[in-house]
């Protein structure tokens, strides 16, 4: 008998990423297949997984989603603005099609925990992954659990203070002017009238955009603590932001907090775009052990 | 025979309060002494608990302070305005006098684990405990462990948005106009020229102070989505403000996330002017149960 892999769903607003793996967190295979509806999408994935002999799967998935355990709407994708999913039973109809332990966490969550296990925050007790990209989501890990509480973190919406250049007015259809609605990819776009890898490392605007990112890294210092700091996503493709980050930064804490030095605390992924795929790995195999 | 007793220290800007109590968290006896300098304080908390016979002792302090056991400077205040106790071996000048096993966290901590195990948190996984006073501070807890990482949080330093009726410049020492700067004791007096306790409850003032406290709920609502936020120190026993806090969180939030029920979810203390000392009994307590 060959030895039984493990599932990996990331399911992002745009793509779902399905990856099976081994314990050691070795990927052997992944495929993606866009985001739609349910009825088209989950096919694909139940096709691809059926190909192979699973012991748990691991998804993590955009939200909002329902993580509490003993909620009656546990497993769901709750109040999305991605019509077709809002309320969709993720684990239950994952369950009824696979009956194996099934972790489930946010996407944010999920990379966070792959580059906790695997990647920079590996010999730390604690991290936190944003991703900088279509949105601006972030999960937090601290000793091995992921930080929650009612419910998963949305950091992506904390209140950033306007950059005095800037008279964009944010593009968050809940807030305008938080973080998302100013740095993500969208907000970029909408000010430059292009996308940003089409823009040139001389934009005043990646001086705009490091000052928001900076200050994600600024407040989650203050309010977490943790021991490293990785900025993923689109948006951090662009190599020379990391610098402008670092500088912004230095600028807000102005020495009040001794950090570790920024070029470990403040980080892009080590696991380039597998961070999501590892951690979804990483999390089915713990949900063995606890199931 | 007579039972062993716990003993607390809360170790605060202005003053140090003592006290000794039971396992059950039952406070006996509670005394305070200004917070001058450790040669004039000290003696008299050593003073203090000698009178006992203890098993334990919890400290909360005032900070910043270095809570990483393995540091060599562990348990001592490091980087504080108040000269005279920079770099201060807190811990070891305890343990010299007391062979026992000691606790040390934040003064904010102590009092968040004080409401966590015996308050507002009682029966809830996690909790975020804020003091809006001389100073604005936090400590976070999720299922029973301190939030943390390379150091304790200094929530009291968040960006916060400026009110747009407000001109003051903010007066905290290294970041102007953040939380702090805009929202603890002094910043209200220096607007208004009297202190917070002097001022009727309807001066434009407590609008714009309720503003920035709900900034604080809102941002620690989506980083770490905690069962309850308790809103303690000075500034809150202007009972008029929690209504205040609560419609301002309200119109910051959205909509976008569900959280608990705000008359349960941005609470006061339940633990009145308690919850350090109990904090620091019970974290004197679980260190038995670890050393």
């Amino acid at each position: 008998m060959t030895e039984k892999l493990l599932g990996s769903i990331e399911a992002g607003g745009t793509k779902f990423v399905c990856g099976v793996g081994t314990d050691n967190l070795d990927i052997i295979e992944k495929v993606s297949f866009p985001t739609t509806t349910p009825e088209e999408t989950m096919p694909l994935v139940f096709e691809f997984f059926k190909k192979y002999n699973l012991k748990a799967i691991g998804i993590g998935s955009f939200g909002p989603i329902d993580i509490q355990k003993e909620s009656a709407t546990y497993g769901h994708i709750t109040s999305t603005p991605k019509i077709a999913w809002q309320n969709y039973d993720f684990v239950g109809a994952m369950k009824k099609k696979f009956d194996l332990p099934i972790a489930f966490t946010t996407d944010v969550n999920a990379a966070a925990y792959g580059e906790y296990v695997a990647g920079c925050g590996k010999d730390l007790s604690s991290c936190v992954y944003y991703t900088i990209g279509t949105g601006v989501g972030a999960g937090a890990i601290q000793d091995g659990r992921f930080i929650e509480g009612f419910s998963h973190p949305e950091m992506g919406h904390m209140i950033v203070r306007r950059h005095s250049d800037d008279q964009f007015k944010g593009c968050c259809p809940f807030h305008d002017d938080c973080l998302e609605g100013m740095a993500a990819g969208p907000a970029i776009e909408k000010r430059a009238g292009k996308k940003g890898q089409e823009l040139s490392e001389e934009e005043p605007i990646w001086d705009i955009e490091a000052y928001y990112i900076a200050q994600a890294a600024y407040n989650t210092t203050l309010i977490l603590s943790p021991d490293v700091i990785i900025f993923g996503g689109g948006v951090m493709k662009q190599r020379h932001m990391l610098a402008k980050v670092h500088q912004e930064f230095e600028k807000l804490i102005n020495g009040y907090v001794k950090t570790p030095p920024l070029k470990e605390y403040i980080v892009i992924p080590e696991l380039d775009d597998d961070p999501g795929t590892i951690g979804c790995l990483a999390l089915a195999k713990k949900e063995i052990e606890f199931s």
